[in-house]
């Protein structure tokens, strides 16, 4: 097994990623990230039937516990958090355990706030088991649950000791959550990487065909460029918010529409369309880039706008809730072009009402 | 009014503690520390009608709102926790708002985690209202809330950007609140300040009658003393436990009555009492100073003992779920002296068994 290995620099929190096919039956790459010998294996009922047990090999010799939670974005809440807390507590979990977390984003930010949480933080090694969290929820410390109001409007930073991505997880993955995947794969090329955009664009076909080295060099290019934002702006002071391109739209469609029924990666491709239409308004982007972003999000299957039946007025108030707000005033990441993202609050507001205006027709 | 200001420092989270009378309603000690506009003000349902008024004239022409919630420990859970997130989340507060805690320590310690764990992490005033609180909680980052099966087990360290104590609040805090609050002030003296232990042995009667000079002293003393160690020591990898000095004996007592039926701090004098009798036991504490450690509790108006009915076997039982269990050791802080605490695994247990068989039939 070939595994390619980058480290996410964070001083003292640094860490490695491992990327490779058959990552997550290999007790070595656990054993630096443990200190003590209780793990608590968090997953779900989907995930751990398929590799729970190869996880439990590879940790044999500690005492490891495990526990399903329902799958789907509609448990990732307080509810289901504190049913990993009473695990930890009726087991005695001590200071010095491990929470393993093998699934895909709503596994990893559930288990991840519980690892920041319990007695105020314990280690945490994330197992990611999809494509989206491979590229991006399982690098980078955010953990979180939803709220009801809003999502991912409850959670911590916290890093972990490892991420282990094994790409043979990819395989069982439904064809819809590949494609959502690749959203955020996309987005790493749209917001700072010009150079991966153009081979996203001459490769997706072998992306979508799950060839294995393909998917390998995606995954690395993907975890490189997000742990290098996130290296030097841990805790989203500043540049790091440019992670979030198309997020505050598609944040905004994800509770419009109800938790779980689109799947995160997809409310996100909508919501990049969105920017990059607005970006294009304010006269910052050619019309020639929002066409090569629109093709290929179009291309890879997944949405180009929100669904029907969201309206722009729920939209803007939606988004006036986003946690890009400050001091009143909505911040978005917007596009200078392909591959040159900015953060900003300073864009006119009729342009975004003009642009929501918009969508909302293309949908209906 | 005259306030005396020392630091916590933290680097970039280094913070300011006000010690004095009236403080509350300085509008002045609050605008350094609040980066936006809507604050939310949690409290309780017995301080806020003493004092919320006063601080909201404080904040006046921000866009200020109040929470009260049921006063006692009992309410220290998971679902009081989700009633602040519930407000927060109905009035749409932004990352750049900020939370002020009004109350004692379960206030403090809840407000605290919500802020932590709201949006990430939004900014964080204490305002304590009891001595407790002035001299331990409020300062130092700790916040959380219990389980069932443990206290403080659920938690993030998350510092406050400014403390406001307030000493013309203890006028109405109650007799055995005082006293409580004045067993973490004898914790300082005993762990690491032999020379505030002896100003404690020549004052105690002056700090029952409510001196203010006398109360301002302690206070700042030790607020200084818990500075020292919090600076050096943030997130507790060595020397902050020594801070725990009596807290995992009162831990269990407190789990093993049940939530608030004895107070923090009368558990903690228990605790520090055996804690003193267990070092003496293995050699390392003389009488004499077991004597005086007892001594002083005593007059304080405090527990030197467990409750009837709280047996060795549940002591020992309790104990061994507490955060200072690490590879399967419990680990405690003991005494060389008065003023010289160290934290170690390194005991005979069948001293322990037989302090705690002492102490059960002492209170029998």
């Amino acid at each position: 097994m070939t595994a390619r290995t980058l480290t996410v620099a964070l001083g003292q929190r640094s860490y490695p990623i491992h990327i490779g096919a058959g990552l997550l039956g290999e007790a070595a790459l656990y054993r630096p990230a443990l200190r003590g010998r209780q793990v608590l294996v968090v997953s779900n009922d989907t995930v751990a039937p398929l590799y729970l047990e190869r996880v439990r090999a590879a940790l044999e010799g500690l005492e490891v516990d495990s526990l399903q939670l329902a799958d789907g974005e509609a448990y990732k809440t307080l509810t289901t958090l504190g049913t990993i807390y009473d695990r930890l507590l009726e087991r005695a979990y001590a200071r010095d355990c491990a929470i393993v977390a093998l699934g895909g984003g709503v596994v990893g930010d559930i288990a991840g706030f519980a690892a920041a949480t319990y007695q105020r933080g314990v280690d945490f090694i994330q197992v990611p088991t999809t494509l989206l969290a491979q590229v991006d929820s399982s690098v980078g410390g955010k953990t979180g649950v939803n709220h009801p109001l809003g999502k991912n409007m409850i959670g911590a930073f916290h890093q972990p000791r490892a991420v282990i991505a094994d790409t043979a997880t990819l395989s069982t993955l439904p064809e819809r959550e590949l494609r959502a995947g690749l959203a955020e794969v996309i987005k790493y090329g749209l917001l700072g990487d010009a150079e991966f955009f153009d081979w996203l664009e001459a490769n997706m076909e072998a992306l979508l065909a799950r060839d294995g080295e393909a998917l390998a060099l995606a995954i690395h290019r993907s975890c490189a460029d997000k742990a290098r934002i996130v290296a030097a702006d841990e805790r989203e002071a500043g540049q790091r918010a440019l992670l979030n391109l198309g997020h505050t739209f598609g944040h905004a469609i994800e509770t419009g529409v109800g938790y779980g029924r689109w799947l995160h990666g997809e409310a996100v491709a909508a919501g990049m369309c969105m920017a990059a239409e607005l970006s294009h308004r304010l006269g910052w982007l050619e019309a020639s880039s929002v066409e090569r972003a629109r093709a290929l999000i179009e291309r890879t299957g997944l949405p180009v706008a929100p669904p029907p039946g969201l309206g722009a007025a729920e939209m803007q108030r939606l988004m006036g809730r986003d946690k890009k707000v400050a001091g009143g005033r909505l911040r978005l990441v917007l596009l200078r072009g392909i591959g040159h993202a900015l953060v900003t609050a300073d864009f006119d507001a009729a342009a975004l009402s003009a642009v929501l205006q918009d969508f909302a027709q293309r949908a209906a």
